[in-house]
């Protein structure tokens, strides 16, 4: 047993690593930047208090720990930001491999359930998965709005981008996406934040 | 349905300040310390892969529910050290009342519902709160014996306290705190690290 034991704290010491990679977003000090490991934190309560307004009724748990672990092959691969265009090209590939060596830290069964789980997000088909995308996109838009949505025009993000990237977002729940939209992103179009 | 969201989101909105509540734990690199939301999702993660050693069944979601939100009265509160007796004298009147604001954000229902879990974790009589306060022992100890130990030496740590304060961690699981004795904290007594 210490055998398998010492596999998973292997694994639990690496994911440390996931508090060093800085997501492009900023906090509501509107100063530092938010880290992957403080986003997962924030979506993974988000989506205990917000599952009622799933479209689908979900599996929480699932979700949390889809939320809790889908950032961890940015450890190798990095944050590839939302409106970088040129990085998403090789994201995919530079995601594949780092789970590869992550997940498999972990003794053979839960290396293979936390790998299921993050290509289940990835494969976006799941209620399950269609919900933590909702909460992947609606997070950063609540922490951009809520310090002036000035980022999104310091950086020349586009309402169109935004809109696109969010294609998925009433997918997982109409009724967020429609107050996301009303809340934080139609005052940000109307000001000029977004172009 | 929108007051409702109102609430919600004033609530998700004002725990991103937990990110701003600095501990005394250093992360893998030694340099810079662990706050509380790092902490909290590492902790969550921890606790979905080591549910297995729990000495007695736990409700996992619920587990992953009282650690990812057991800190929020440290918006007002504070980080209390786990060693600072001073602190620990008012603790449990300031964390009192940050609960009764920070969680009286929510609608009613889900404010008692995450209130009552917060006592639940203060205390520690279930199975899941005593899952929650090995992990709560366990992650920082980790952290700190990764990175050699040198922290407890630099703040006067002694031995006795650590046992102390981990009195309640075989509770949570016999087989973790075994594991932890034996690979954090027996190496660290030896070598005068934990005095």
């Amino acid at each position: 047993m210490n055998e398998r034991l010492d596999k998973q704290m292997d694994f639990i010491r690496e994911i440390d690593k996931e508090k060093f990679i800085t997501r492009m977003t900023k906090l509501t000090d509107g100063k530092r930047r938010e880290n992957d490991a403080e986003h997962a934190w924030h979506m993974a309560i988000m989506t205990i208090l917000l599952s009622e307004y799933a479209n689908e009724k979900i599996d929480v748990l699932r979700t949390v720990t889809m939320l809790l672990i889908h950032d961890l092959v940015e450890i190798d691969a990095g944050d590839t930001y939302a409106y970088d265009e040129e990085g998403k090209k090789t994201q995919e590939a530079r995601e594949k491999k780092a789970a590869d060596r992550i997940y498999n830290l972990l003794p053979a069964d839960q290396a293979k359930k936390l790998y299921d789980i993050w290509l289940e997000f990835e494969a976006k088909e799941t209620p399950e998965a269609k919900f933590a995308r909702a909460m992947d996109n609606l997070q950063p838009m609540m922490l951009t709005a809520s310090t002036g949505g000035f980022d999104w025009k310091d950086r020349g993000v586009r309402a169109e981008q935004v809109m696109k990237r969010n294609e998925i977002t009433p997918e997982g729940s109409k009724t967020l996406w429609d107050y996301a939209y009303e809340n934080f992103l139609k005052p940000n179009i109307e000001n000029g934040n977004l172009q």
